[in-house]
């Protein structure tokens, strides 16, 4: 065989820290703020909420952070994950650029959200929480949090955008297969579901929602604490396992990249990846361009407003510093749903404030096309998120061909789309629409804010 | 970290032969009989529906088969294919001995399907083949075929069995993604599925109708071929790269198998990981026992009969020496659709015969009671096919702890379960049926075969 195809790491190249970019950046994030003194919050205020070692995380300016042997030996389950070059895609596009992707979608939930499920599991087990309760959009975190959950003996109660919960039946039979308990969202079971459900009772259900049914249950039961599945700075740090291996691998290869590019919901995906390269640009290495993908149904990076913001619709979290579209906003029903979050993490939209990265939206069409010509050309067919990864990657590496240049590319195949076929359907029969925001319908969204300005 | 999970190969450790049984067989299986002369049949009978390269590989006796480079690019895909110490499993049952799995799970059609799916479409487009035509039961082959052909730029036809068809509609699309047709069978499209309709407008279908009609639409069309995804000798042996890597993996690891297990359907699964450690033993090495297992409501191993029998419903293939329980056995709606065929391959069927392998017959319920253990253990939700063989590792386990000994158990974990949650989903809902076949129903459908005994 001429080509070698994969960059396979054995597990004892698992990294044994995550990489904090916090100790790097040349300007932090802003505190978060109390949601009723919009006072910067401490470690009590969050302790209702999250084990002492998360908020610890959380808040923590140390540069490694070491990963616990018992996570690394679960991590083992499917790390480390194999990198491709790609050169199906390659000959596909008729590139000069190389293409190279991190495949998350071996562990046993199909995406990268495992990488931070199971440390999050394992610190509340150590605390000893016995109850877990969340949100899930599209299936990925709480599938990642019931199996998480599962493998360290603690209960998982999900809170499902409901209409996830009926479009996605097999995402909910999942998390019932590793024991989690799942539920519609807005449920009658919180007060805040049953708010949402008094001023509407047809309501389709949000993110925002699900996590305000979830902190509820947290921040209202002793025994039980909540779990995010994206946008806090813990969370992210998980992630950089996936960029930390890449490293490692591309190394191996000879080879280093031009440009890294991930979908971005609440951020961890895509800091899992760019973070540990960033790393080099922030120290005076060599520099990439990070390249942050969201759909132009939910466009909080390339058209929302940096300011504090609830990270959820009943304004029960703290005030993050984000870019948003506000915390009311419902993006329309598109089919990354793992995509549909109003906001972004406090420390990705410092980062894009700064210039330190790049953002771009893309409609669903391009994505599902360029997603129809992976699975073609690679095999794996991807999620709806994470196509929009390739649609960029092939933006990036056409634009190259007509520079006349060969670009290394590397992007975050986050996920596979065994869940997301019914969506491949639509896209084949002619059904997929776009949506593209109006100005008018972001402008009223965030003039509803009563939150701080920064 | 103490325990390493994974045994990985890298790409160039991928086997450049497959291995063929026949070489060290003691008794050849018997010849294949014309259908309607009842003699043996040559090349020329089956030109028709295989390319020469095919048939050729069918009737070797050479005991290495050289992989196409071109193949073995396209292997790299997906292999080598991890192999996992069951430490999770392990725990969960308390057990001395020591289990390994082979994951087919990561090929991007999810199964081990593959392995053999992509170098028949490769020998079919290298003799100028446009289409090919086959059946497909679960989906897990359909998928494979199709994936396989889009690679090479061939047309795939799909008959499906109807009662998967309706139920499991995303491995439909998901064949759709990769560019195959796919049509319920029986359909009203061949003669074949036009006669069965006749008959019963409401027939739910089977893997022996859709044969069938894949069979005439190759038959009757100049260029169009037929593909098989299991039962036929080549087909064997192209599985054999299962093996041949676990071998290599165990070896790095120091061990051996004392018992080699893998789920029964027609054949492919069980010989793609036992025959490469069955050739020690029929060459004077190391010898395993090796365990097929199949459903008690297809059991062809344990309860069928040694004899001529054809491998569809309506009698177009050539007669196979074979355990069978009459071609006209419908099996029991059971999960595992991947397992409800009434026939042996003939190599397993002479095998059996002669001792050198053995087989088991268990019951749906202990099958999905041992998935969830699995998937709660070691994370993987296993196809309903696999089950089958990890129940049977189960009990070897417990067995072994009874007896005071320490086992070394190697099962092929054959594919993954994404596109059975809702088999799943009954399982948990406590509305999971057995079927037990009385012998009275496998009495009656011997007695209705009029095809040679041996």
């Amino acid at each position: 065989m001429t080509q070698q195809r994969k960059i396979i790491l054995q597990e004892s190249e698992i990294p044994t820290h995550w990489y904090n970019i916090m100790a790097d950046m040349p300007n932090k994030p802003l505190p978060p703020l109390h949601p009723g003194t919009h006072q910067p919050i401490g470690p009590e205020d969050l302790a209702p909420l999250f084990p002492m070692e998360l908020i610890k995380q959380e808040v923590s300016t140390d540069k490694w952070i070491e990963i616990p042997e018992e996570v690394r030996d679960i991590y083992t389950l499917w790390r480390p994950t194999p990198m491709y070059r790609a050169y199906g895609l390659e000959k596909a596009l008729g590139t000069k650029s190389k293409i190279y992707y991190k495949y998350e979608g071996v562990s046993p939930a199909g995406s990268h959200k495992p990488n931070t499920a199971v440390p999050q599991a394992y610190y509340n087990m150590k605390e000893g929480v016995k109850k877990i309760a969340t949100e899930t959009g599209a299936g990925q975190w709480g599938s990642a949090l019931s199996f998480a959950c599962k493998l360290f003996g603690i209960e998982c109660e999900v809170f499902m955008v409901k209409v996830s919960y009926e479009g996605k039946p097999y995402r909910k039979v999942m998390m019932n297969t590793w024991g989690g308990t799942v539920h519609a969202s807005p449920s009658s079971l919180t007060h805040a579901g049953k708010t949402i459900l008094a001023k509407d009772p047809q309501s389709p259900g949000s993110l925002g929602i699900a996590i305000s049914e979830a902190v509820e249950v947290a921040a209202t039961n002793n025994d039980t604490k909540y779990s995010l599945g994206s946008v806090l700075n813990h969370v992210l740090m998980h992630q950089t396992i996936i960029g930390l291996e890449a490293l490692k691998q591309l190394e191996k290869a000879g080879d280093y990249p031009d440009i890294v590019v991930a979908p971005f919901g609440g951020g961890s995906n895509f800091a899992g990846i760019a973070f540990p390269f960033l790393q080099n640009n922030l120290t005076g290495g060599k520099k990439i361009r990070a390249i942050a993908v969201e759909p132009t149904s939910c466009p909080k990076l390339t058209r929302g407003e940096f300011r504090y913001d609830f990270g959820d619709t009943v304004g029960m979290t703290p005030l993050i510093p984000m870019y948003t579209l506000g915390h009311n906003f419902i993006p329309s029903p598109i089919h990354a749903g793992g995509l549909r979050y109003h906001g972004a993490g406090a420390i990705v939209s410092q980062l894009l404030k700064d210039g330190i990265i790049e953002a771009n939206a893309i409609n669903q069409t391009e994505c599902f096309e360029a997603g129809l010509l992976f699975s073609g050309s690679e095999g794996i067919i991807p999620a709806p998120e994470a196509t929009h990864a390739i649609a960029e990657v092939i933006r990036q590496a056409k634009q190259a061909d007509e520079e006349g240049v060969s670009k290394t590319i590397l992007f975050n195949l986050c996920g596979h789309g065994h869940f997301d076929l019914s969506a491949y359907e639509n896209y084949l029969a002619g059904k997929i629409k776009d949506y593209e925001v109006s100005k008018d319908e972001i402008s009223a969204s965030l003039a509803e804010l009563d939150t701080p300005a920064i």
